[in-house]
């Protein structure tokens, strides 16, 4: 199967409908989370039972779990899942802000203070989408942004167990509190607390439809990262693009998921050619095949553009997830690139680079969403408070103003608290 | 009427219930949306006649009417709006972050790039809650983001018309496209466009119930900000606070609104008791006595605390939006703050100097969400992209390993992709 190739941009589209739940899935959500709330510890562990299919009274896993996991991954991969927290810990500490004041003569400090937040709780999908990467992408950054309480969550196997490589990245990026508790029950412990575990501040992780459901249902009781859709990577190459180099990096994107998208913008139709027909070569070979064909099949696209220009329109237009410019000057065509989670240079920046190791986040916004959302961040895990002091020369020096504003608004007691302080009555 | 004194913290909450809507709104909501997507400006027309009694073919505000209101308020007021929106923009200017890279001797660049949103829409509330302060809260953070393209919304009254103060504070914060309509419609042309409003990609600005459900309908295409609830107040003072001064600052936020609240958490019983009856002398003489007086009835308290720590544990727990702080060292009680939307410094720092006028937004987290959010800032109206290059030497230093961690996870065309840059077949 060849990736089919448009001239009109009506043909290419990373925006997939995102999955909502049914009425029933989201009534069967409610219910677990009522039940946590009301039941705590014991609705944790008949709903595992439910559906994990294991019965566990302590959810919490033990050291001895954890030696047990790094006996079982070779060494060698252990030094590379240390060596790629290290890169991510490096970038991440880049994006750190601090607090800052300012004064002026008469007395005044304003400023803006960073804090923290408490405590987050990190799910990780259980089966086979159980990634130690996302372990380090998720709990990395809320480490660095000083927060004291990770709590991860994470469904364990009909043997009660949690995958080897998730335990390893979690010990590696510093987590003390893992649960093995899945599915919207854990993600209403999470917000709600049960005596086994504390409630936390924000929630973050990706997870399937009854996860996503329950964050949306804990919203606002705590916070929540995104919910991401499927991921998505376009590429966008002028004649130097190599054909099979690109082909492949397409089909990394389709191999994740039967929704993933992968899309080539180019200004060479002789390119556009190659790659189709490279990316048909390359798919016969590959262990996830079907998921892959079938993701191309829906959502792969290459897009011949009249003009290097026409072909940056074209990807501010899809603002995708994962850009990878391969043209002559890739410094010069990101200057205008307006809408993209993660953008990589040049032939020897492939997107898994990015997945794993370089440092920047995995976790990317999706479906477009790029036009107004970041990759997950340090920003994510600390708010501000602004701080205001006024000094008496300050306050006198401007509190009739103040008062002018209040009584244009019609606040009068805003405007007599400014004044109390200088008339005296 | 007096504010109740309290030695549990059991009586003392922030916490109010947020407005969900019923099912009636929602469903009214959805339909405004769907017919404002199908049939563009007419629906808009048709819904103004509707709801706001008016009948406007022309929605956008022209530069006659920007005229007649800078005509109709008073100079004086107009130069205190321009000092205030340059107070405002300084302060927000130190928040915007810059794009910045880093580089390795292996030729590796990583690095964020920061770009504003393209467009954002503006809706402010009409009728009595029509604020030219909100104006300016809202725009010019956006403004000093560097977004090009700005759109505000506001319902008209039945002259057709919005108020002389808010289109002054739009001119003055630099907006060029306002229009004419409210509620749902508005949000729904914000989000999905007509042939007269070009959609934008973020929606900020408070509401009533219909704005408030419509703006939870369209989040996902477009950004929101957050959906605020009502205001509220704590002030944490020693035996020093002045009872007047302290209990018009109560006052000032109990006026707003029926559900806001106004905390005073103090070590003095004396100063409780002062307060308590300062609140009630002052209440008497109030124009909008009846709101203030609800509000305080409902969500007023003084919590007597047997020490200044317990004081400021008291105050972590709440999480205010606004929090003065009214002790003998105010520097060191704000450094064991850990949750609060805007802090006020001493005496002189009255809550109103941040309504109006010191420079930071006045747009702040509510209902114990200063936990994890932050004061409306630049941050949201930048994202961030991140910049992955690689050079060839990085990526053959770092390549295996990157296969490993693929391989770990079962994702083989992750792994060719990194391999096929050197391995010639």
């Amino acid at each position: 199967m060849k990736v089919k190739i448009v001239r009109d941009l009506q043909d290419v589209s990373i925006k997939r409908s995102v999955d909502q739940g049914t009425e029933e899935q989201r009534k069967a959500v409610q219910s677990i989370i009522r039940s946590v709330r009301d039941e705590g510890d014991r609705a944790l562990v008949a709903y595992t039972e439910k559906f994990d299919r294991v019965h566990l009274n302590h959810l919490k896993v033990t050291e001895a779990e954890i030696i047990e996991a790094f006996e079982s991954v070779e060494p060698e991969v252990i030094t590379i899942i240390e060596e790629a927290a290290e890169n991510i810990r490096l970038f991440h500490e880049k994006q750190k802000q601090s607090s800052w004041f300012t004064t002026h003569e008469n007395g005044t400090m304003l400023g803006q203070k960073l804090t923290p937040l408490d405590s987050v709780g990190v799910y990780v999908p259980g089966g086979t989408a159980a990634y130690p990467s996302s372990v380090l992408m998720n709990v990395l950054p809320a480490k660095v942004a000083g927060v004291e309480r990770i709590a991860m969550v994470s469904p364990p196997n009909k043997e009660g167990k949690l995958p080897a490589g998730v335990l390893v990245a979690a010990k590696i990026a510093g987590v003390k509190e893992i649960y093995k508790v899945g599915g919207a029950q854990a993600i209403a412990a999470l917000a709600y607390g049960t005596e086994m575990i504390s409630p936390v501040d924000k929630i973050t992780g990706p997870g399937n439809i009854f996860v996503a459901l329950a964050k949306r249902e804990v919203f606002g009781d705590v916070a929540i990262d995104m919910i991401a859709g499927p991921s998505e990577i376009v590429v966008l190459a002028d004649e130097n693009g190599e054909a099979k180099e690109i082909a492949a990096d397409l089909l990394s994107q389709a191999e994740h998921d039967r929704q993933a998208s992968a899309v080539l913008v180019t200004t060479s139709l002789a390119l556009a050619e190659r790659i189709s027909q490279e990316v048909e070569s390359q798919l016969a070979t590959l262990p996830r095949e079907e998921i892959a064909r079938e993701s191309i099949a829906s959502y792969g696209a290459i897009y011949v553009a009249e003009t290097l220009e026409q072909g940056i329109d074209v990807v501010n237009e899809l603002a995708p997830e994962h850009l990878e410019i391969v043209t002559e000057k890739p410094l010069e065509v990101m200057a205008k690139i307006r809408h993209a989670g993660a953008i990589f240079l040049g032939r020897y920046s492939s997107e898994p680079v990015g997945d794993y190791f370089a440092g920047p986040n995995h976790v990317l916004p999706t479906n477009g969403t790029a036009r107004f959302s970041s990759p997950l961040n340090v920003d994510d895990f600390m708010k501000k408070s602004s701080v205001i002091s006024y000094s008496e020369t300050a306050l006198k020096d401007n509190y009739k103003k103040i008062a002018a504003l209040a009584r244009l608004e019609g606040l009068e007691a805003h405007a007599r608290a400014v004044e109390t302080r200088f008339h005296k009555k």
